[in-house]
């Protein structure tokens, strides 16, 4: 269980870490454009896509008009709406194809990524920066990278780092958006499918 | 390709003679519960389930609020709402299980299934019947049953009939239904997600 | 119950007419590349997509290793293995970058698709024409198709006539695959989830 | 961004006390399961599913043959295999029906719950204990209970600790899988889907 407990560490120790580059004015405004939006759509491949859902069926316990692109009753996104785009890299295909059309669409765009600078982050009205070793980087043949993570391969391959600290940090957005919608727990919990 | 065509024949045979079965005033209830509802719920397990999300897909498309129970931004069910429940023998566990909670919940129940008279059916505000050999009937050793259908085992194995009717018939209500609200195939097109 | 009854009408005068375009060797084709590949994997936007997915099903109860592409469990695609890919217009951008992707890989594509000469088409090993409205005709705003087309918006609306097409010739093709891969509607049912 | 902070502060203290009820054995024997299965399946009703989701497409990144049930090319679970059902009260009513199959067909059962004591935890071969305020709670009117809870309703709302902490404590166990069955980081990423 010593490798458990390890990988546990690395996993908050990435939290941590990543908390450095959260921006008081940037996660307001974040928040702002979710609750300002009419629809609010979420997307991502893979695991960040998991972690869009999971972050989707909170604004949805929440009162926000929310979908998730790919899913059956998704509408067609317009002017008004928001799409919060997930990726590790800013760089994925599908999501940045979407995140254009999203955009000539009218719609303003949040971007989760770890890469501001990424085509993801250029193309957003506000972006949430969650570092986190990512699928680009396992890529990266780049040596002093190589050598700086190192040691996490086999704690947090993959992805792993960035889609867990990105579901703590959207989690951890819920509880600011509870306090400015007004919404308890209570009021969650009324939404919450009652069929499972 | 003579198999091929000799299956297509036996699914088209299939949706001719389950016409029969229809009746006006039932289709015209079963559309006017959807109209009305407030939220509508599909829920089916395997290709029934499909069969539920192209139905809600096009719910979506003429403007109603369609929800497939088990997709993220599911909410709660409430007086008010109807769900739509497709089995073909109307018996199947997590679909009977879903109908009673809503059904406690207040909310009008719209079966499709081959059996009126199955658990499911009875639950049923308004029952759409679609014949067509279930997989129950599979399971039935019955020797008259296995006369009758026997030769179709390989033509529209296990549920198939079944499902290809009932996505039929429900594309049929859609028509009605767009004639019903008002919504021309540019009403529908407009609604129509533009990220794929 | 007039215009459901047209409605089906002419859903299956779509499904007798598009048979015409079906050729013996092309079918014989579509069908080997499946039995000969290591993974099949499908793919479709919305309707389309649950075309791909009620297909995949049923290659899994035949036996097949079969995967949906963007369902959580999909491997990597490569040299060796198959990718099924349904769109009415054949220019869908999600497919076709998906696609794309994998012939890069060196699967075999094949394409499900009402026009061989679209970028599907043109990308695929073998190409199975499904004649039927699409979603791309929609947008046309030729007057000769939509003279054509024109009684058939409400009965048929969207891609409707593709779509069902499309799932009555692919499971007429799992009657064929049946045969040539000695399944008995038994050995199916053997692989057909339990857990519902 | 205090609350945000609160928040993921809470969500990091829900982790490291949870870890207090990790045993060595049965970490050990939930991994060696899933190792000897043939077929693993997961389960979980909604964020749980998605955090089962998290953890299958690891398992198949491992190179294990994993399902989650209700997706498409799930097949019919077996003896021989195992199923990983997560629930945080135990009870969550699919769930439960789904595992009781499972057992009746002769596979291994993994639960992952907060109360071992629960019907689920009951059921199971082996069972990860994984801490965390749960849906269940959110019901429980206890005042004690809301006296220690209370503060926390609006940090980590519904069943968001034990989700996060079973996503973390699952990715934890995925380093311990990849030791235990030879496999590097680019081992797992060779399997990674190329259609994103």
């Amino acid at each position: 269980m010593e490798l458990m407990k390890s990988s546990i560490k690395a996993i908050i120790g990435n939290i941590v870490s990543a908390e450095e580059y959260l921006e008081e004015e940037n996660v307001d405004k974040f928040e702002d454009i979710i609750i300002e939006a009419e629809n609010v759509f979420v997307t991502g491949a893979g695991r960040s896509g998991l972690a869009a859902k999971a972050f989707a069926m909170r604004l949805m316990h929440l009162g926000v008009s929310a979908y998730v692109v790919g899913e059956t009753i998704s509408p067609a996104i317009n002017k008004g709406d928001c799409i919060i785009a997930i990726s590790g890299s800013g760089e994925t295909n599908t999501i940045v194809s979407a995140t254009k059309i999203a955009k000539k669409r009218g719609s303003k765009i949040l971007a989760v990524t770890s890469y501001p600078e990424s085509t993801l982050g250029e193309l957003s009205d506000c972006c949430l920066i969650v570092k986190g070793r990512t699928m680009q980087e396992v890529d990266d043949e780049n040596y002093m990278k190589r050598q700086i993570y190192g040691n996490y391969t086999s704690l947090t391959p993959l992805g792993t780092a960035f889609e867990l600290t990105t579901l703590v940090f959207l989690d951890a957005i819920v509880s600011e958006l509870m306090e400015k919608m007004h919404q308890t727990e209570s009021d969650l919990k009324a939404r919450h499918t009652v069929l499972e």
